[in-house]
């Protein structure tokens, strides 16, 4: 298994011989509204600030968001993105055993593989929507020593309710297993206070959260990421990694994003719009059938239409459309794609193309 | 030991109740010119793709450097700067065993031991002018499994000549001995074709060679670096990190700076020009013995001072002058300090301060 992912606008450029600017990429979830009106002038200003180190250990910022976020700084770990924690994570934990969803993200498995450790998988089945059933990952943690949720699930958008996973987190700190819960795209779903656990980390010692402000924000040109867990991971964390891996404008993103109530307000009125637009329309469109979202993407069983993702993936690109096929996640065969929530425009033009096509 | 480096400008503002602007950095070696003037010029007008991800493994910049340095695409890697390098190479070879000079870098003790391996250290001798003898590295080589070289050595400066690195390098492939030569400072020198060995790497497999963009192009807020090796190790590497640690500002700086053969030559003329005059400077204030320089930064003995390296160090600091007080390199104790090589004003403001304190 290789480092797939969506939001490749490179290869696209070379592979279809397109212009960057007439691209409209469905294949990352980025909130379409950009970053921050502030943001880039922000760093604008500051760019002469490049001949300085980032702070080590992003100190500065650790403080900002734990004020934020209602947690203690020592609880915090901030990363080049949520990827770079994932990786860091396993490195510190050493799991022999660890089990993971299918389909799901694909750099929990990557990760545990680069440190030598061996993956179970829990298929998700079609007839329950691609569910995870807590009984199930209960009944399937004997010898795991790590267990990884992604919740919203990418790239189903499945979501997990927050009392079932304190029954399981608890459950596993009796069996002394590490929970990874990835709150990744959280921020975009409705009721968050619902499914988030990251205030049980002050609760529960085997329980980790990682969030990511490269989706919400529109940055992962940038990279940023975070995570929360107990002070002996965290410091263990931060001791086993590169100090500068943080990069300053990062850094400064950070402290200039979480202040941006009216923003986070905005992304997730229309989000929520875009979102029950794009569901509704892509359910009128016969072959295809989407999947109920939560977050800023929607996950299409195109089983019924007459093409394969790969396919459809291609015949979109060459219209300068970018899906995400998913035939490289694990558990899933060539009938599914999954496509970012956009702009109404956009997302009607995507609307158009697969009426035309289909 | 701990994460302790040079260039930490918040601490230095928090504890000394600086503003940053009245502050002189000789703690981080930094080109002093700053970065190439199209280079912020050039972010600034790609401010807006940072909406989308970074190209995964920087493929399009590992063609480029290929080019620059007569190297195939296949044989190197980007990093997020060098040090996520190192905590790379080390995560891939799991050395039982690593060879450290003392002093050195000292990422190069705690990335082995981040996973798991032991260190054994080689101490640098005052009186041999802290030269790094490669008979003695050789002589204890055994149960080695990666040998760690830093030239030009951080923070005293000493060179290792290529015939001298290329005995040890062809003596370690017989042993099954991984030999990593950090050149981080190399673009500094003068003449370095009689020291680096980064053409080396197609013939021996047992070699790795790091490089920094930071330094040389003034950009360490943004981080850059690379490694050259064989496909083999390369391929290891990218497949057990995250595709996109290097961000996307990063990825073009490193395709434009390349480019700026002016700016090179520039650099190198100032530094040597600048390096000549603190060097001699210094030598001429009695209690400080300057160790010959080589690169952009330069190591003091200040033992018949009345003062310790701590003391020094916060002497200058309150003054608004950072130095790196060395107590914290592995070997040596509190009678060392590095200062960069900056610009004429600087070199004299802190040639000044230090006639007056001593």
């Amino acid at each position: 298994m290789e480092h797939i992912h969506g939001g490749n606008i490179t290869r696209a450029v070379e592979r279809y011989n397109l212009k960057e600017e007439n691209i409209i990429d469905f294949s990352a979830n980025i909130n379409f509204l950009g970053p921050p009106s502030q943001l880039l002038e922000e760093i604008r200003n500051n760019l002469a600030k490049i001949i300085h180190y980032p702070e080590p250990n992003s100190t500065t910022l650790k403080r900002k968001m734990g004020q934020y976020l209602d947690l203690e700084e020592k609880n915090l770990v901030i990363g080049n993105g949520a990827v770079e924690l994932i990786y860091q994570l396993v490195k510190v934990i050493k799991p022999d055993l660890a089990l993971v969803m299918a389909p799901t993200f694909s750099e929990y498995e990557l990760a545990v593989k680069s440190c030598g450790g061996r993956v179970k998988y829990l298929r998700l089945e079609e007839e329950k929507g691609f569910k995870i059933d807590i009984e199930e990952v209960v009944a399937n943690l004997d010898r795991v020593k790590i267990v990884f949720l992604c919740n919203p699930n990418n790239p189903t958008g499945t979501l997990i309710k927050k009392s079932e996973l304190v029954d399981l987190i608890d459950y596993a700190s009796r069996k002394d297993v590490f929970v990874i819960i990835d709150e990744a795209f959280i921020d975009f779903i409705d009721n968050p206070g619902n499914y988030t656990v990251i205030d049980l980390i002050v609760r529960y010692s085997n329980l980790f959260v990682l969030r990511s402000l490269t989706k919400f924000y529109a940055i992962p040109g940038l990279r940023l990421g975070y995570g929360a867990g107990t002070e002996e991971l965290i410091s263990k964390m931060e001791l086993a990694r590169d100090p500068w891996s943080v990069n300053f404008f990062a850094q400064l993103a950070g402290e200039i994003v979480l202040k941006d109530v009216e923003y986070q307000k905005e992304t997730r009125r229309r989000i929520s719009l875009e979102r029950e637009f794009l569901y509704n329309s892509l359910k009128k469109i016969d072959g295809l059938k989407p999947f109920p979202p939560s977050a800023n993407y929607i996950f299409i069983d195109i089983g019924a239409s007459n093409f394969s993702s790969i396919e459809l993936a291609e015949i979109l690109a060459r219209r300068g459309i970018l899906i995400r096929d998913c035939s490289s996640y694990r558990g899933l065969g060539e009938n599914y794609i999954r496509v970012a929530v956009k702009s109404r425009a956009d997302n009607c033009f995507l609307l158009d193309n697969l009426r035309e096509i289909i």
